[in-house]
């Protein structure tokens, strides 16, 4: 391992999550050198944000690699069989790029992910419809951009606390994702916390504190990486 | 009738609504001159935003004041019986000030209007309980503060438009207003229309130049001033 | 129809407009997906905000696209002859795109809508020699960037409401279309409702709830996608 | 009970959490009103952020009042001998305020909270002196105002999820929370979720959300009213 | 003279223009001590944003005091025949304040300061009717809250440069003058010039730098003391 | 001329300004519609802001194309011997580009403008050794990025008036000029006189609207078309 | 010691610093129970931002209060003969109360400070006048409201570092000290350094961790409290 | 030398450091041109900011690049045995550019730069584990995005003063490092000072005027050129 990066082999004793690296702002070489130093400990990986070059600098590589949600992922945890359940529920088709970096993330963590595709409150009976199967969730992530009233419409109408990812789909005021973060904290309804715009990963890292999925595999101490 | 101001006597011939004295920033002084011109001609005035300060000058004379509206009348025209009706919708009790401005004013202009409180979608079933009543109005002005995710799930309802008047109801991201303000403009649901912040006045405006109220008097020529 | 996006079959009966495709996020294939369904249903669609690589796979196909407005048609009403009149007025040349994603989604939804360009209030002679043609509408769409002034004007002549769309045209203080934005939603005139910035298609939306235009063929279902 | 309220009885069955009242911009006859319709019902109920007239207003009946937190309580649960625990914890003394709202309202809904104090980073050892005791809770209810730098030191340094609090603590750019506020959002910490700026109460009721309590009175259904 | 303040005496030779003192921040014992020091050299002075105790001291003294402009003037110059004339132009009477603090300051300086009260735009015919007069005036100063649309239609109006003055008359968004403020830096009419919010002084005195009034008195090196 | 456009032909006997065409949100084709229309009239004709591609596609025609001020003028009037002159001074030579579409519009307007370049205050001594020039001139557009402290600088030191041009030049808190823009708006030295950022065409306007060039060629109806 | 503050004894040792409490949101209680633990111990003490009612609780005590700086002090440490100097400049007397907080400060750590008061750039020649003993000082402290442009021109005149203190003076766009905080961040001199609006304390803080005075009492182990 | 730019030859005698090229919005010929004069005088200049086309057109002269911290050095000069030591500690790796900057800024001025890299607080025990070797320095330049509370750690735990370089670092709330700057600025530590988001240079300049290395080359009158 190089002298760029300091990785926190310890992390999962400590904070109960391995890391996971966050590539956004890596170069493709310093991205090889942890990935490699991981394949050597043969430590299970997970890297969020990849750019176009950087997945390409993995693909030859033993990983699975999801052009969606722009993760790559080197020696998955198998889910438990009666691991945690988290609902992801999206308001519209334009959020489901952040909806499956959640997907990846909960499963690298344990966790047993549902998609709840396009139920944005514009048409209400969308989410009336999926409710009873929403309410058998002990926890809900919701994926909403433009005012991002899905959180509270949602939040009043379970017993699951809603961890709200306000998405930057919009433009005008809601460019960026400003107005569906400030729905997000300001909603009238209790129970809904909130994570940065676009932050999927740090959704499904929340829901894997809550939630505590047992660990499956012997060897899992991963690194989060930023 | 002083220097200091110029009314504008003809407005309703030009655009369909009558002068109202804007209050918050005349002296009682400039407030009282132009209700005496009004008196002198015996044109119907209405008066919004007063302070306490110029409520009490105003109480003597022969004026109807809201003190939760902050509002006075003078020489209210009649409402037709067939008068065109204006559902007026509140999130919370905390709506409460700024509806009453939205119903002084569209009363002041002829319009019919009907209260809705507190049906916010923390507990939706509050709102659609009221929805088969709802849905008989031309229009509905729909009034919330904190988050504002009543305008969406409003407009998404009913095939009425939705003036939607965000309220500076709200602590930290909602202060001011600001949260439920984008929250209208950046609606997922068509057919929100929005005004400013608090801008009871606005909304009750724009509804009459929607539903065109015919006169009921013969002389109303009142006078907005700025 | 696949399972990444729910259509709102039903949003005509709810809301009197029906479903229309926001296409900006979503890929190509998902964008033909519900263009597919569309045509299997014989249902009219229309398709706005689409991007280069949109409008050329929409090309092939049965529709109606205006490079402009950047939007597509398919099956689009036939407009009635006694169809209600939406008056569209620009300030200036640099507005011409969203005026014409007005016109698209007015004349989409049955409406009689008729460009006024270039009448920014810099030369007021320009609005002023139109203004008897505009007094004869119900219902003017005002589209303007930079200072936004014309919202203001236009309404203080005119009895029409006015539906303000602030444009994203301008540098420094306007850049985005902030400044056009506020001026909407502060204008000292009464009668101004303010959509998003660039949003015309919400302002043709609210136009149409507001006219009411008679349905002109049997089968119109259509549905907005978000 | 009077029109001006419609309390969300039945919230609980909805939700897991009785409604609570947010008192800040409702008059002392609402109050009190509200307040009588759950004497009736002898239905237990929180009332967060009282002004002084509004607490004074209180006094003379049969409620518990935290003049610090600013809350009212009527017929609290007692909270069960294995209930869950709820660490808080704040950054200085000038966040005591909020800590005490936190507390009051997670007693309210069944929680074993316990207060630790003043252990802002600018003194790091008052952090790792009590962390022996912090990694024994569930979960982790952080206050900070100023720059916010609490949250992500104590993320890496526990297991459990912290609920990120920031308070209007400060001045020039941490005035009114806001430097807290995006300190949280941008944790560079997984595990950190996020409230509105000094919305203890919401802290708490996702808290209660997360950890559900089970419940110990037989008639507990009480009612937020926003 | 103390030691606290430095006045610059020789102001006017360098930039054309004398001291005027900002008194907003000062407290009464230094605003009286300057005040002494031009006494004793019987150096005419203008004081501005004069606080209720400040005017109160000053009043047994030998100064003329302005209550709604909130100026003082000791030894003002007297105003030459042919001095050069400045429009003053106001969109509202809750814009006098500033009005008055344009035309004190401006008279201190040695310029023919004409108010023109109440034009704004929403009745347009007040403007129109005004426009051959103040198409005489070489400089016009014009002062607006809200949107500030009177800034670009004076603008197109006239030969002369327009400076503008927004006021931070308003609610919601207009709050503290933003709207007006970019509404005037981003006027489509070319001629505006923008100051700070409320600042009735600096339009004053950088028309004086354009108009250049040829001094009255022999005496009158004045000083502003910031 | 086609009906896209409403050319202002009168504006100069109305503002004394020719029209002048803002070319940012042009196609090619608007614009090239618009200089036949002055060619085969045979006004001058100044643009502004234009792209590589309207500049390119200008080359072939009879107009003088500046690549750093990225305007073309056509006819452009003759200088007069006595016109008034303009200093135009820069802080940096980041400033140039804005500086040179300062010169242009002014020469096109008919002033005398000499530009001062590279003055800013971190090396004082710089702008001090060409005090004496600048003190000559009537007035003085003062150009600025990063935190502008020129503007207030400069005002402090001459009789003239200053209007300031703040630039987009710098990254982090001055990214897009605001920085500049504020500190021209707060400046401590009075007659600083502000435009939008980088509208170095507005500045030269004003200008040209204080110093009054007279006319040099029979013909110079120009036209801005906004 | 009460259980609601954790004194950072230990402060000193670790960061150079004692502790200092910062007095703002605490109550007269807290305050109180603070001075008793350090009398009780005869620990030197700083309190800054004090309030009338704290400044009147701790007037009876053995104190030294500073009504314009807001500060008290017990047991303040002597100042060495040979203490570090440290210029303090102020731009106008309304920065007054912020440069005696720095000074309060700084000799409680041990600094030997300097005022230099109303050194504005409208008139340059007052900070020029003083420059040659400015340059005698190892570090200088610059305070300054509106646009800040002493920062830059100071820093760009002298060889030591600047730490610059923006001021909350000023209204519109300088309103809270926005507009003085850009300006020292974006300087285009280097050596600026720059600490949160009206932060006296903190920047004397810094001034003492740079120029390392020698202690001059044995017990000196004083504490900051937040 | 050409007209374009003036080289601040005398700046090094006047504030004690040499000019530095900031390039970031010079043409490729300005920088050649004042490239050539250096060379000519043989004096020592640093280019900042660095285009790729920059780069590309110095690589053939006689320079040292960095291509990542995009600069370049002519004749620098030689670091002294006993140069003032300073800490260099970064957050993650992405604040790696701007690491680069700050240490061939400080070498360019004669400080002994030493890299602490990816030293977050996340995992705290990284910042720990170097901390005894981090005492040794008598000034610390901390870089960091995201959420920026490295800077209030680290000042907690050293005597040495900290300058906060927040890095442009992050997405959503802390894009562009706004979130970053207001937690330097907010500091709950005593002792951090602040230079622009991502402006290594400042925070190099800024140290080399605290620790004022002692000249190594008989001729280093380098210059800035902004």
């Amino acid at each position: 391992m190089k002298s760029h990066t300091n990785i926190d082999w310890d992390r999962k004793a400590r904070t109960s999550l391995p890391e996971v690296i966050y590539a956004e702002n890596k170069s493709v070489e310093h991205l090889l050198d942890i990935f490699d130093a991981h394949v050597q400990s043969q430590t299970p990986l997970l890297m969020t944000r990849l750019t176009d070059a950087q997945l390409h600098a993995l693909a030859p590589h033993n990983v699975f690699c999801d052009l969606v949600a722009r993760t790559a992922v080197f020696r998955a945890p198998k889910i438990a069989p009666n691991a945690p359940k988290l609902a992801v529920v999206t308001g519209g088709t334009s959020d489901h790029k952040v909806a499956k970096e959640v997907i990846s993330t909960a499963q690298f963590f344990g966790l047993n992910a549902v998609l709840f595709a396009d139920l944005g409150v514009a048409g209400l009976w969308r989410l009336q419809e999926r409710l009873p199967e929403l309410r058998e969730f002990p926890l809900i992530v919701a994926i909403a951009g433009m005012e991002g009233a899905l959180f509270s419409v949602l939040a009043g109408l379970v017993c699951a606390p809603v961890i709200a990812v306000p998405t930057s789909v919009g433009y005008g005021v809601s460019q960026g994702g400003q107005a569906a973060l400030t729905s997000a904290l300001a909603s009238c309804a209790p129970g809904v916390l909130t994570v940065n715009i676009d932050n999927g990963f740090g959704a499904a890292a929340a829901a894997a504190k809550i939630l505590r999925p047992t660990a499956v595999s012997e060897k899992d101490t991963g690194a989060i990486v930023f």
